[in-house]
């Protein structure tokens, strides 16, 4: 998301009414050349293309309810493995591929586009981060990139990541006051949070962050906070309100009257993963 | 559409309940070395993006409402046209852009997702001819096609195709038995409705057609029946409920009890337009 320009696309998702809920709407365009890892099988492809849509309407708060997907083709036997491995990514977290359309094209492009519901006041943005509030991840970050690193334990994290839709809409009831997925790095991410609450930063306490495991500490940090390829949620929220039943997050900061992104005191860089596989 | 198989997409758009409402919704693949003509501009590309998607949702008798666009650029110097012409596109037909991607590719590919809102009893879908029913067309067909024949006198409808949105809801409202575009051609489009409405053919009455002007007879014919690149809605009506009052259209035959695809009694060959502009 992100093309139509700020007064529309902040979040993760669009929204719009339906019935009495708001229905998010997303979409995401991946290639093989940038964003299917050599070595993913075309199942791997597909359960990732639908795993980051999914993981941007896990971060609105909302249900996954359907998918639509479109897959251009290099060669065509790659179709059955994308689908299957959409599908199951589908099934899994409770959506239903509804449409596609499939195409020739000189290199795998998956274009998934995802819609889910929520109630209206559950529904959680990037914008509502206030100071006093705590700065919580779900899960480790960093591990997905960790695989890049040659820490070859964490394929799954990169191949098939697992995005955290019980975990959002959980959040998104028990009143999150901002959200949104990981997938560009815990650095670029409380920028972009940045961004769009003016009035407020972020200052991280390192100490406090869940690192890899079985990775020399210091590159365990730059993983956690500057990888991509995680799907996990960053969110803020107020202290009397977390933690939050049956969701595995870990406070990593705290929300300040400071416009600046820290960790214990120092600006943390703003740079993130860059994908490209050639 | 098409690629879930044909219990869930028999039809041009998915549909499933908002609110009180059918919610219709459907993804199409377009890229430059197979869609976007040599010379068209980045406007055009655009136009002809949204367009092919509201027309899909225009079949189905929906009001078009959303759009989202992930675009795959080479140059990026192309964004701001592409994305203005699926703007105005949009504008024109009642839709609005609420979300997208941007991917840099080796080559332009768009995708666009198009949601429209039908009330449940007026929804038009392949299904549903009935012996005896007319088989009507909006617009002259073949136009598109003769562009590429050399008379470019039609290059309009080639590189900034008007999808019958008013139409397609006025036929719904009609109660049309059965609808779809013929962006595959019309002999495509009959064959692809008479296999999913087994229980009756098409005869066609060559003399009915309307014909592409200027050119002559026998290869006006052509176009007119297998050209590709319209978006007219071909549909079928039963006699009573025809004409339909602000929907120009034309009875070019009447659906039979046999399944068959005829033209004066002759079968129509089942061929149609391949898009390639390698």
């Amino acid at each position: 998301m992100g093309i139509v320009g700020k007064e529309k696309c902040v979040d993760d998702c669009a929204e719009f009414a339906c019935g009495g809920q708001v229905m998010v709407a997303t979409t995401d365009m991946l290639h093989r050349s940038t964003d299917f890892v050599p070595g993913m099988t075309d199942w791997q492809a597909g359960w990732m293309s639908a795993a980051v849509t999914l993981s941007d309407i896990a971060s609105m708060g909302a249900a996954p309810k359907y998918l639509l997907i479109a897959v251009g083709l290099d060669d065509w036997k790659c179709l059955e493995g994308v689908m299957q491995g959409a599908k199951d990514c589908c099934m899994k977290y409770g959506a239903e591929i509804i449409g596609g359309d499939i195409d020739r094209h000189n290199e795998l492009t998956v274009v998934t586009t995802g819609l889910g519901l929520v109630d209206r006041r559950d529904i959680a943005r990037r914008t509502g981060a206030w100071p006093g509030d705590l700065v919580c991840i779900t899960g480790t970050p960093g591990q997905a990139q960790a695989w890049l690193d040659g820490y070859h334990q964490f394929e799954k994290y990169l191949f098939e990541p697992q995005p955290r839709v019980t975990e959002g809409q959980l959040l998104g009831k028990a009143g999150v006051s901002a959200m949104m997925d990981d997938s560009d790095g815990i650095a670029l991410s409380l920028y972009d949070l940045m961004s769009v609450n003016e009035n407020c930063g972020f200052a991280l306490d390192l100490s406090k962050l869940p690192l890899p495991a079985g990775i020399p500490a210091e590159r365990a940090r730059e993983l956690a906070l500057y990888g991509g390829g995680d799907y996990e949620l960053i969110f803020t929220i107020a202290p009397d309100r977390f933690p939050v039943d049956d969701v595995a997050a870990t406070v990593i900061g705290t929300v300040t009257e400071k416009n600046a992104v820290t960790v214990d005191g120092i600006p943390l860089e703003k740079r993130g993963y860059q994908h490209r596989w050639e």
